[in-house]
């Protein structure tokens, strides 16, 4: 009799430290997350490494955790592995913290677990190591997942705001606000149809892609809590500069405009999963647009604005009825668990 | 006017990445974790990385967050510290993952991330990237943190169960069950006075004291969640030998042992944060118990028992009453959030 039909929910004797522990580490979460590297369940596993590394870490707490385009374990995999790739590394290593709430299905579990496997093995990324926590119900969201992430520096320089100046463009690499505007839709069971699907991917060939511009790419963040709007803001928020966009050459598919506009937001505003903005030098800009269509993801990667001399600290975007409007952080917006 | 006093607690907009996270990362939790090397808010830190690294992650959610002896940033530091000295390395640099619930106390979670800091500095320890989540009320449990670790490999082998042979002797560093014990003591309240204390400590002194023992240095594991009775039983589940330990040599503190009874417990069955499980060869013995000898932590380590040929896959007690029993994994056991 297999463990799933033994228990089929997450009891508290599963955090032990006991027998129950042992049990649901050894039959459910290792054997699917095993592989050639974490090959024991030791305290630690081992790296050989050489040269600089690059390492991260985010907790997914996102609600529902099964959504159209993925699921929290493939998330939790490819949203730390997009923080290396925009900061110049190739993500190589994961380690996988589980904090399970009492009465959370084993089945949903090894369906999450299974995804996350996946995920970080067709991209060539090892789990490394990992845990489980059990919280009693009440205490916790079903599941939620934490993951750290190695990767070793593959763009030799630091890709931070302060390579930016005035004249570079600011490009997104794909369409905004899908990943957000899907999981609220399907947290509120809103009936739109297939229609929306979460951005949800794994962003390191398009990342890589860029690399080769040199001195020309000056910065790379993913756009996910906050969206568009909070990295153009944390971009110019401590600099000399401001950044001038035209919202009319900000991607957004048609449905997620739609959905948007009956929940009453900003699509610029909601997190995306699969899109990064890159700033780079004028003269780049082409090459980097043609780098990123090659790829499905960057199909609609655009060139959406510049960064500008005056408005110092502020994003001046110009409207799709020829006005122009400051575009703030997002305040007051409660959109907890979209990650 | 400080964060503090404009929000006393943690509300869901902390998480949204708008303006209020960005508050919360940049006036409250940044100043506090930033350290030489965790100089910048980017997505992923660097380091300059030769040789080997261990690899290990660890989610705390503890309740209370506070306790005689510690408090969840501590033991969040301590813990994972303690699961790279264990497997041979030396604690270098921490990743913090915080899921704060909505409502939480901005103070108590500076007090958290004081600690989490000053137990790392003290050590030469790095924090080096975070990352904050905020969840819904009734979907949290108040405070978890996550922390990986990432150590350079000191002891030039792989500290597995496979090095150990009959003969070898089984070790303990110090007085076992002092956490789980004033954890559960705390959470009921218990007019215990302050006569108990968690063990919550930094071990990477000790372990590596031991590491020159080389060949003769077998295994460490530190005893947390299901305390010794737990590592004691992992370490011959799937192995051709048995255990045998004597109950009367197993150090377990005065006050410890007292409020074990008054709760039903077995010292033996609790988690500990401060004591790790050395198994040596018979030679190395009395070398290893001198070694540790010298450290506050270490003064009342022990040869508990060893490593025999028949009972194997069992651990074999003899008892204070003179008599002998088999010390199974804790079973049924419900001491939820104890780490």
């Amino acid at each position: 009799m297999d463990i799933l039909s033994r228990t089929p929910f997450i009891r508290l004797e599963h955090g032990s430290g006991g027998a129950l522990s042992r049990e649901l580490v050894e039959e459910l979460i290792y054997p699917i997350l095993k592989s050639d590297t974490y090959t024991e369940l030791n305290d630690a596993a081992c790296i050989s490494a050489k040269g600089d590394l690059l390492y991260t870490t985010d907790t997914y707490v996102i609600d529902p955790p099964f959504f159209p385009g993925g699921d929290i374990g493939k998330l939790a995999v490819f949203g730390t592995c997009n923080d290396l790739a925009v900061s110049g590394g190739k993500p190589d290593f994961l380690s996988v913290g589980l904090v399970l709430e009492e009465g959370f299905p084993l089945d949903q579990l090894k369906k999450i677990l299974r995804s996350a496997s996946s995920a970080a093995g067709e991209n060539g990324v090892s789990i490394l190591t990992g845990d489980t926590k059990v919280v009693p119900q009440g205490k916790g969201g079903g599941i939620f997942i934490n993951t750290s992430g190695i990767g070793e520096r593959r763009f030799p320089g630091d890709l931070s705001v302060s390579r930016i100046t005035p004249g570079d463009r600011i490009i997104v690499s794909g369409p905004v606000g899908s990943h957000g505007i899907t999981v609220l839709a399907a947290r509120e069971h809103l009936s739109v149809g297939n229609r929306l699907e979460s951005d949800c991917a794994f962003l390191f060939p398009l990342c890589e892609s860029l690399y080769p511009l040199g001195k020309g790419l000056r910065f790379m963040r993913d756009a996910t809590r906050g969206g568009l709007s909070a990295i153009l803001n944390e971009i110019v928020s401590q600099a000399p500069f401001g950044i001038e966009a035209e919202e009319v050459n900000i991607p957004v598919l048609d449905p997620v405009r739609s959905v948007s506009d009956i929940l009453g937001l900003n699509p610029l505003d909601v997190a995306n999963e699969g899109v990064f903005v890159a700033v780079v030098a004028p003269d780049a800009a082409n090459s980097a647009i043609e780098k990123l269509s090659r790829f499905e993801t960057g199909k609609r990667a655009a060139v959406i604005g510049r960064v500008i001399e005056d408005h110092a600290g502020k994003v001046v975007l110009g409207t799709e009825i020829g006005g122009t409007r400051i575009l703030d952080f997002p305040r007051g917006l409660l959109l907890p668990r979209i990650c």
